[in-house]
Parts: structure tokens; C-alpha cells; sequence
């Protein structure tokens, strides 16, 4: 089972991460990172540097595709080889996902028509433009796409595909030995129970 | 405010980029990812390669200290260049911190005599072997030593830190940048809840 996990500069890291820690715990996964071009890649922090294994030309086939998101997504919604990767891919891989602002891309690339999704709350707009259907849910399956809301909620999103994939026992076993039993230390993780300030807040700083 | 996070062969990637996908966003905040070694350094699934951007020679007094785990740990448990590094930027670090078997680096290096830590469940005999004292809590503080359990942990160990560096407010805004309101699909994260089933099996994977 190949899973192909997409870099591109200004990539957020926990995005990929997430969801990378899980489905490469499967049975039989084996996880490509790859980009567009050879070379290092460097994230929206500009303090991670990743060297992919593989361009886009050099993986065909996967079974899995996971895209995610960051600043540097925006750069990603034009036409190019990117695009033409993911529809070349997704027309046989089994599952096709992102994270966050990832789903954007997805959709830019034609693939989320009409399709139900999930992203970055920020960024839930930018789904519609492209013209699929934004879903404020933190996990959205439709077909088989799967797109998990921002940034940590890979994590989630991965969890349930991995059930899917391998059966509920080994995704628990997989969620135990990632020791997911989070303890937030606050309440302020999504629109719905974040303060008001905290909220005004973080859209200052992400249209930084 | 520099934040040193420490890289080794056969890392876990969520043990260091869940904390650092917080810890980067704090006002100040300047990361540098750390190895013994210039060169690549690749994760414990083999398939992540990370390029660290200093070594240990070259970060001498960083404010925040971050050792994650990963099946690599255990190759770090003796003394040398990696302890003594440890030794002397703990001096001065305002934090000292480790997410799963980082903790018994920490320990192994002397510093967590007589100290309270957390570290993965699998891991929790080791951290006495070496003096520490090991509690079954998420996230434990001990002086300007604050771990974390297993893996995803670092999640939340670090939006706490956070709240103690920056302020509720400033932890708040990062939780919800990352949207991190989490529902995992299963309850199957610490051994309190997961079935004994499930617990054998992770055991199982873990030792192999």
C-alpha cells in the first residue's frame, strides 16, 4: 500500500505529520514524500527542511494520496504539474486526502466538484470558489476522498481512515501507541468554543 | 526566544513536530532543528528525512530545550557527546523539555534525578533506571523540566508551556490556528481506556 504525501514550499508541518504517523503505522504502508521538483523543501516556518524521496514523475501509482495544507497553498490553486498530478493519480488510488488548506488544492485541481469537504476554518470560502461544497465538520468522507479540518485534525482524519482501511483494531492499536488521549489545556480550538478575542486574534495573525 | 529542538537517527517525527508546530508560533519564537552531526538525519519509519540546520556544537545557550522519543532513543541512553550537550545548554535554558522517550534521554543524562516525568507507557521503567521519579500524567512540570507522555502528547505539553511562556491568550490563538479541538474516533489513546486486546497487540507491535 503506497501513500504518496505531497510537499510543496511553505508546507505546514503538523498537517502532513499527523496523518504520516498513523497511516505509516499500517500494515504494509509505505510512505512516499514527494514534490514537485528534486531538492530540499522548506516549511511555512522556514525552520523544517525536508528532503523529499521522489517527484511527482517518479510516483504514478499510489494507493494513497495526502495533500496537505500551509500559507504555501496558495500558490498551489493554479493550473500546473501538480494538478495534473493529483488527477492522474486520483483516477486509481483508493483513497485520495487532505488536511487543512490542502483540500483547496484538491479542489482547484478539479476534483472536488459537487463533493462535500472539509478545511482550514479560515478557509472554508476558498472550497466554495473551486466548487465544492465546504462542511464544517472535522472529518468529511465523500467517495473516496477524505479531507480533515486545519492542521492537527490529520490526526483524526487519519485515525478513521486507518479503520477503514485495516479494521478497527489495528487504528486502535495505532491510536494507542501514539498515545492519542488529548488533554487540551484550553477550550479554544475551534470557532464554536474559542473566545471571542482569541478569535479576532488568530485572523490577524493568519492574514499575516 | 530560541527553541532547540534535537534530532537523531529513528526519531518519531509527531514527538518533535507537534511541540515545535506550537512552540514555533509564539511571539519571539526562532527554532533550530539540532543533530550530534551535520547531514541528514532520518526517522524511525525511515521514510521522513529531515536536514537539521545546526549542530549540537553550534547551539550553545537556547531558551527552550526540546527531546522528543522514538525507537532511536534507546541508542542515546549513553553517555557522550548528546548528554554532555545537554548538560551544559540545561544550565541555562529557561525549559527543558521532552515529548515520549525523550524524557529517558533527559534522565540518562542526569538530569532528571530525583524529578518528576512523564514518558510514553511503554517506557515509564526506564525513567526510573535512571533516577527519575516516573508519573502517569500527560504532561508533568518539574522546576523548568516539563514532559510529555507518548507521541501525541507533545501536543499538549506544549500549548501548556505556551500558556506559561506567552500567556492563555497568545496559547489560545495557537490552539485555534491549528484547530486543535480534537475528536479521535476511537478510545483506545492511554492504557486506561484502550481494550486489553488492543493493548496486547501495541505491545506486541512495540517490541518487534
Amino acid at each position: 500500500m503506497q501513500i504518496a504525501i505531497v510537499l510543496y514550499p511553505d508546507f505546514t508541518a503538523l498537517d502532513v505529520v499527523g496523518p504520516y504517523e498513523v497511516l505509516g503505522r499500517l500494515p504494509g504502508a509505505e510512505v512516499v514524500f514527494v514534490a514537485e521538483d528534486p531538492g530540499l523543501v522548506r516549511n511555512d516556518q522556514r525552520s523544517l527542511v525536508v528532503s523529499p524521496e521522489a517527484t511527482l514523475d517518479e510516483v504514478t501509482n499510489p494507493d494513497i494520496v495526502l495533500v496537505g495544507g500551509g500559507p504555501g497553498s496558495r500558490l498551489q490553486l493554479d493550473d500546473g504539474k501538480l494538478h495534473e498530478w493529483l488527477r492522474a493519480v486520483d483516477r486509481t488510488s483508493t483513497w485520495t486526502t487532505s488536511v487543512c488548506t490542502g483540500a483547496p488544492i484538491l479542489a482547484a485541481a478539479g476534483l472536488l466538484r459537487g463533493r462535500r469537504a472539509t478545511t482550514h476554518w479560515a478557509a472554508m470560502e476558498v472550497l466554495a470558489r473551486f466548487g465544492a461544497i465546504p462542511v464544517h465538520d472535522r472529518v468529511v468522507v465523500d467517495g473516496h476522498y477524505v479531507s480533515g479540518a486545519g492542521v492537527s485534525a490529520g490526526i483524526d482524519m487519519s485515525l478513521m481512515l486507518a479503520g477503514r482501511i485495516a479494521g478497527d483494531d489495528v487504528a486502535q492499536m495505532v491510536q494507542l501507541i501514539i498515545e492519542y488521549a488529548p488533554e487540551p489545556p484550553y477550550a479554544a480550538g475551534s470557532l464554536d468554543v474559542a473566545p471571542e478575542s482569541v478569535v479576532e486574534r488568530a485572523r490577524a495573525a493568519l492574514a499575516r
